[in-house]
């Protein structure tokens, strides 16, 4: 059964915009403030019900000279380009299970500008998941579980998952395409999933697409046809690798008059446009279409688009020789 | 009701590769010998079942100096490619209804190494579409028939025309989505629409889809899984505009081991790499999301794209004004 038509509102939709986080990736997090205030303003206006500003790591596994800021998130970061946020839309951040050190880098909730934290793990972190949102929950954020790489759990053990995560406060679980391999169908099959266990427990679901197969977009409306409501999208799709669901796709979809295209253009034009000039790569190729119709994670993909190589046939056998291991 | 599972292999599926003639559109029909006669051989290692070779193009409308020869396709111009075609791939032109000479242009199929002659009209040209069919039934050809622009046609006029076409010996019709302005849900609306009309007069339905939307292989897939079973795709998805299902996503799907994706990335890696270095321009950006959004002819985001303007706002403000009208 579908929730909705394709003229319906549907009042439960939350478009989470990714660019800087997901994005970050492409560019190690190096947005000017220019950038990244822009966007913010271009977001409130074009109805985006979140964004999220990077992650929140751990600033002893990893250097902070060696990435932009948004790798980490410090409060007073954020407040330069939001002050209080003072607008309809929410602040996000992301903090990977093993990657942070969130007993003592986030604040109360009360003193923070960030709304929501997404907690990212592997199908083995979901106990430590669970910690996690148990804690963040406690200090009075939304919390939502972003389990990854879906694609390479079998059925049974996200089953568990998704009945450990019922019992813990967490506002939202996130189906996650990591490696762009999922189709259509598929989705239809994790979607209805996921929302037997939401419907359940009163929790939402949500969808995190990777355009590895050309599939975001359509992978993000086939979910929300579902009932899937958080729905994650990047300006121009800007994210890792293949990139994601871009955020102009989705608009141009979404019913609801409080949705607005045009801002993001306005966006675009002057900052996106100029970031692609600046030589900073991301989106569908080849190669992105090979890990994902193996069902492998996208590095070495990244690696061949980094080497600026045009040799498909041989990395495609490379792959196929790497998957007999 | 799904046909078929993600896995399973569906028999009725022929794909035709429809790079020349859609692709054809970008590069004004200027394909090397070198270039067709290598897809040709690509394509059947591939196995692909047809190769689409062009357009049967009147030469009193069209000057012949001004295109290249696969706008036409002379008889001995396929044959200089294929020979006898001594393979199990079928060979396929197109035929536009009022802009080809379909009376004095078509030898007997007997005679000819053509297979399949697909007839593309709008809606209102169904009665002409209707005799061309007929006609061209009797020289021995295998026929489709390609309802063009069924976005901007009602549901009422559409299954007349089905009925029409379900009285004429026509082998398949085709679900044409011209501007690239489908969801998936709309795919499989007119799927199962047009399949009513198939299974009970023993014909097949085909899928040729546009990229405007990031949805062209997404939509392909889609009606497949409903049962239709005639594919289009085009080597990289080129094709008029933002172009069509990519070959090598189609193939990377498809389940039978008949399919085969490395030839083709031969033929990408030596073929389709230089010519987009040469600078022939196709695929997917904002411009034909916006035209594929508003439901209208991508003629003025070409436009847009050959004057390789990056105004998007600009050319989206102007595209709603035009709107009115």
């Amino acid at each position: 059964m579908r929730k909705g038509t394709l003229l319906s509102v549907r009042k439960d939709i939350r478009v989470v915009d990714a660019t800087i986080r997901d994005g970050g990736l492409c560019n190690n997090f190096e947005f000017s403030d220019e950038f990244v205030k822009e966007l913010y303003k271009a977001n409130i206006k074009a109805g985006i019900d979140y964004m999220e500003f990077g992650y929140k790591a751990s600033k002893k596994l990893f250097n902070v000279n060696e990435f932009g800021k948004w790798k980490f998130c410090d409060e007073q970061d954020i407040r330069s380009i939001v002050g209080d946020n003072v607008s309809d839309m929410k602040i996000s951040v992301m903090a990977d299970v093993g990657r942070c050190d969130y007993k003592t880098d986030f604040l109360p909730a009360s003193e923070s500008v960030i709304d929501m934290v997404r907690v990212a793990c592997y199908i083995h972190q979901i106990p430590a998941a669970v910690e996690m949102i148990e804690y963040l929950h406690d200090l009075g954020y939304e919390t939502t579980c972003n389990i990854m790489a879906i694609s390479q759990i079998g059925a049974d053990n996200l089953r568990e998952a998704l009945e450990m995560l019922c019992e813990t406060p967490v506002d939202i679980i996130y189906i996650v395409d990591s490696y762009g391999s999922l189709y259509p169908e598929n989705i239809e099959k994790y979607s209805k999933m996921y929302l037997e266990y939401a419907n359940k427990s009163n929790k939402q679901i949500g969808i995190h697409a990777h355009n590895n197969q050309n599939l975001a977009f359509a992978n993000t409306i086939e979910a929300l046809s579902y009932g899937v409501s958080y729905l994650d999208s990047t300006v121009q799709g800007m994210g890792r690798g293949a990139g994601n669901c871009a955020s102009e796709l989705l608009l141009g979809f979404l019913r609801n008059p409080k949705y607005s295209l045009y801002p993001l253009l306005t966006f675009i034009e002057n900052y996106m446009v100029p970031l692609k000039e600046s030589g900073v790569v991301w989106g569908y190729d080849l190669q992105y279409l090979f890990t994902g119709q193996l069902n492998r994670h996208p590095r070495s993909a990244i690696k061949f688009t980094n080497e600026k190589r045009k040799d498909y046939c041989d990395f495609y056998k490379d792959l196929l020789d790497d998957s007999v291991f």
